[in-house]
């Protein structure tokens, strides 16, 4: 773990570029593979499909689509005391994603005018869940639940196979809280392509959400314009604003419940006081070797732990919101105060009782959060990424003809004659 | 210009994308050269941008930002006429994008439970701005304006110089009028490298949104994901819902208007009169040869153009969403009543006296507009596309302990023990 001192003259943005190794790269290779991918379940389709499940899961499947039967065996394996859990947890994301639904208005703008903004859900969605180690049933909850609540109709989830053509049960009954009742068993940069191009089976979807490895992120960074995406996910991060008071075991904690994730995530805090920092570094390396992904947490730890330790609370401050971390916690006295302040987080946490994980799980806002320094333009997933907006336009006769001559000198200055033609063509005789 | 009869059995997606030629191919030659250009821009910066303007816009500029006094020979230029006509255009422009504002919001959840979201705009933004005969001083305000309603503190705007090194000074009023301040004479996929990256003069921005070339369209998307951007624009279109009662000479108007944007626009209508398409056809044949752009007209209908015959509006309806136009006209009589089943359309124009060129000038909604169909899953440019959203999450110390126990076994079920420690930690003794 690498503790810092911020001085006069450093470039935040430098620095930090540097420190976290956040220098994107192309990789053209995967990009290649990918392209080929998809290219191939555009001509080939479920041959394809399976195909690339039987080269990179190692299971050949009869029928791709998973059955009823299959999620009922999956509900009995999990057993009734997971599936509460699953369904309190789905209650609280559904309650929380009220509040991001939008209506459709349409109201007076003047005589003779009215504006609007129509709200549509999507019509169509695919929704990728990852397997193995970093397939999450929560991932199913906070994708799936929004959508829902968004009005989309139709919800298709895609997800990779174990080699015995399995999918992990606790995905499948967290899809039947969701009320997911179309899922499919493929994975990777061709799970994508299916959705965004169809096959015979699966039919094609008009966005793509959720998270997954570098070919999968690839491929929907290829489908794009095609279909629309949620984001981009890189590796994950959590960023804590720490002072003389904060309590250091609390602090390695929460570093540590970020690190497990992958070996490229970044656990960093920013504190006022260096006493603490040392205190912070130490308790890390007491509390890692309890942790089952101990070998994770290490790598995460030792590549891309920091602390910084900052001379005031507005330093620390411009330096995290610089970093922009997807989780973000405030371990200040009063830290609703500072949330004016905070320009740039997936998610902001508040206070010593309010830890990542009662997000991640249970409190109700998306876990589905931007990565990388990608909040300093992005947002959690929510309702909004499954509607999309119309406008809405309307003129009575008087009301264009007061401004039609100032529309067409408009149109005629860019050489948009047959624009002003539809303004005079109304106001002719037949 | 093609006409058809809707018949039972015929696929609406395939015949729409056979007969508007929508399949989409890898541009691969493309896809390298911009690949190319954006590696030299991290490289090189300024240099690789001045070496590329001169070789794509032919000219050697010494500074590529504008400077003030162009700006006030521009506004000398542009007149004041012009000039009002601009204000009063973007005073419609804000007062609708109001409308799209949205607040941070923080409340009770429960006992000792506090949710929300915080809104922040995006601190800095770059705006590109096409040159040439699609260079429109609408789009700097349909563009800018929304970003100064988001709070957006800076834009950057970039648009390509002429072979005398000057911008258009309409776009450079519109500029004024706008506010930006920040302008630079660079264009094509160097200019959206230099927003994403930065160079010695341009600072890097996080999202980039305008419309743009082939080249403009493929450099957002090999850039997205290191910034934001707003959608990747296609070739423009309009569908126009029209029975036995609306008036041919306006539908084919409506058409032209359109047509002229592109050759490869696809201006359709669907009605449910035979006979009014035949007039609609030979009204577009008169029309077309009065208007200047007759060329760009002419193939862009016989290549793209279509009348539809539906048995009833509801067909027509079903039709029109699966075509999912960029703007969509309305000419039933009560057109209002046909919202709701309205699914898929950037801009819905009402009744008669809502032609086209009032929405892409003056009325007030965003003229930057999904096209190519991708009214599927996108919305028109807004607000919206100008902040973020944070989630926010406060739980004390009694209400963490309610939900640990449940929030302990998630986290353990998904294999993750660090963050099950999370919660333990804060409720053991130091």
């Amino acid at each position: 773990m690498r503790i810092i001192e911020i001085k006069d003259g450093m470039n935040k943005r430098k620095t930090l570029n540097e420190l976290l190794k956040r220098e994107d790269e192309d990789n053209l290779e995967i990009e290649n593979t990918v392209r080929d991918i998809i290219n191939n379940i555009k001509r080939n389709g479920d041959v394809a499909l399976k195909e690339y499940t039987y080269k990179f899961d190692r299971v050949e499947l009869e029928n791709i689509k998973v059955s009823k039967e299959e999620v009922e065996e999956a509900i009995d394996i999990v057993g009734e005391e997971f599936l509460n859990i699953l369904k309190e947890a789905s209650e609280n994301i559904r309650i929380y994603h009220e509040e991001e639904v939008e209506t459709t208005w349409f109201k007076d703008f003047g005589p003779g005018i009215k504006l609007g903004q129509k709200i549509t859900p999507i019509k169509r969605v695919g929704l990728y869940v990852p397997g193995g180690t970093a397939g999450y049933p929560s991932t199913v909850l906070m994708t799936a639940i929004p959508a829902k609540v968004a009005g989309v109709k139709s919800l298709a989830m895609v997800t990779p196979p174990d080699s015995s053509g399995k999918v992990d049960p606790y995905i499948l009954a967290a899809a039947y809280v969701a009320n997911i009742d179309e899922i499919y068993k493929v994975g990777g940069a061709q799970a994508i392509a299916a959705l965004a191009y169809g096959t015979e089976t699966i039919e094609p979807v008009y966005k793509i959400v959720g998270p997954g490895n570098i070919f999968v992120a690839t491929a929907k960074k290829q489908v794009f314009g095609k279909v629309d995406i949620d984001m981009i996910a890189g590796p994950s991060e959590i960023g804590i604003l720490a002072d003389e008071k904060s309590n250091p075991r609390i602090i390695a904690a929460d570093l540590l419940s970020q690190a497990e994730h992958d070996e490229m995530a970044a656990p960093i805090f920013i504190t006022t006081s260096k006493e603490q920092a040392e205190k912070v570094e130490e308790e890390v390396y007491k509390q890692i070797e309890k942790l089952p992904r101990k070998d994770i947490n290490l790598k995460s730890i030792e590549n891309y732990a920091l602390g910084i330790i900052a001379r005031n609370k507005d330093e620390a401050i411009e330096w995290m919101n610089e970093f922009a971390p997807e989780h973000l916690e405030i371990l200040y006295d009063n830290p609703e105060t500072y949330l004016d302040k905070i320009t740039n987080a997936g998610a902001i946490f508040l206070g010593e009782y309010s830890p990542e994980p009662v997000g991640d799980y249970f409190a109700g806002p998306n876990h589905t959060l931007p990565t990388s320094g990608t909040a300093k333009f992005s947002s959690p997933l929510g309702v909004y990424d499954y509607f999309k907006r119309s406008s809405i336009i309307q003129y009575n006769k008087d009301a264009l003809e007061k401004v039609g001559d100032k529309v067409q000198k408009f149109a005629k200055k860019e050489g948009l004659f047959a624009h002003a033609n539809a303004i005079d063509i109304r106001f002719q005789e037949d």
